[in-house]
């Protein structure tokens, strides 16, 4: 758990999320870090985490204790705070980082910046999806190798067409937010959609060396400055040298190295 | 133009979106349509409607008047609501129905509700994205043609995988929602959720009509009660009866029979 200067005034914060794997929970675990409030993250941290993770989302359940079921992990819950003095359970990525966003202080300074960074997070997932479908562009449950044919034509389209379209654009956001100098999506400071955008960029360095370095030159903004600016973000640069930043292995970034630029 | 009871307290929201089709801009129609609240629909309704469109998400553009850039349409502007009375502009269809879920009465009732409907939205989103992707599995600026053999085996693994596993959550979510009475996700009253998960399933009747057919006995609440009730929705069964309602055609939901159940 990280040191903690706000835990006093926070809720305990519990993350619902499978152990072992950065995969869409590391989206939660950056803001929360970038922000020094501390969160349980059940599924690393308890004995039998991955059974609560299974549980919420058992095929069968109708929801619990007023909350509905979550379709998927993560799922962010806070004891006290839902129905009834009931825990409350959020689900979905972007919905979990804007509700945390105001309360962690990663949500801009008016609606209109918080609308922004929403928005730009959503496309910074929606990049995370499509890096995801690289390796498994026909069945999210059947094997790579199993799909593996129309992997290669999936992530030659990604990689020529999709990655240069979204890098593009968030080389145009930091151009247009002087204020952010280069280093912040939406206004002067650290967002979610920064700690976001900044994964999604760390695991396509991962999964696609070659073609990243083949790239990145073409968007100095992104690389040169904001990468390096949010990783050396005080909060986010004491969890990437922690061991609760797990590596990128077999989760939604794989390094394949024929799926990678040739 | 919808006959408008609340108009004259709200400002003369600007939906962006390309003419002709439902597509992604039709989330955003819906709130209006269900809410009572006017709107422009540019893109539909202005003579060079396309032009403001194409030139919102123009490649080298870095933002207009304060505002970033959108990634792409539907993008929603609010003339006098931005940086120094500058219009506000927000893109995303998920952003733009948490920005409007307040305004137009459509998010519950509370903190917990609201986030809840933001859940489940993008969770229907999800669905609507991966009913795009059984014609398009491979690159989403290339012909159908020319991706129709993985085409076949996508919407193979959607129809016998994926349907199955989005319409039965929604069946829990609705069954866990007791107040609900079947006719809402959260809470007791409509709310945009609602109308997304309900344009999602029209889509899928269009797009699917002998596996939908062959599966809707299996969700009940979901076919009998919530998608009848939607679509008896006061604002909602005017719109649907309208000509600003578009058919579904050639966009993300697309009737080719070879990708139904045979």
């Amino acid at each position: 758990m990280a040191a903690n200067k706000k835990a006093r005034t926070n809720p305990p914060y519990e993350l619902l999320y499978w152990p072992g794997i950065p995969g869409r929970g590391e989206f939660i675990r950056l803001a929360f870090e970038a922000a020094g409030v501390s969160y349980t993250d059940i599924g690393n941290e308890s004995e039998d985490g991955i059974k609560e993770v299974t549980s919420l989302i058992d095929a069968s359940s109708t929801g619990t204790a007023g909350n509905p079921p979550p379709f998927a992990p993560p799922a962010l819950r806070i004891p006290g705070a839902g129905p009834s003095s009931n825990p409350l359970i959020i689900y979905q990525t972007p919905s979990i980082l804007s509700y945390l966003g105001p309360k962690l202080s990663l949500a801009g300074s008016n609606e209109a910046e918080a609308q922004w960074i929403l928005s730009h997070t959503l496309t910074a997932l929606d990049l995370n999806n499509e890096a995801h479908d690289t390796h498994h562009p026909i069945a999210v449950a059947k094997y790579y190798e199993d799909q593996k044919e129309e992997s290669l034509k999936k992530a030659r389209d990604f990689r020529e067409a999709r990655v240069p379209k979204f890098l593009g654009f968030f080389e145009r956001v930091l151009k247009g937010n002087e204020e952010g100098k280069g280093r912040y999506l939406v206004g002067d400071k650290l967002s979610y959609a920064d700690t976001t955008l900044w994964n999604v960029l760390s695991g396509l360095l991962f999964a696609f060396p070659k073609e990243m370095e083949a790239r990145k030159g073409d968007y100095e903004l992104l690389f040169e400055t904001f990468y390096e600016s949010v990783k050396e973000t005080s909060g986010v640069k004491e969890y990437l040298a922690s061991d609760r930043r797990k590596p990128f292995s077999t989760g939604v970034y794989r390094h394949y190295p024929e799926l990678d630029r040739q």
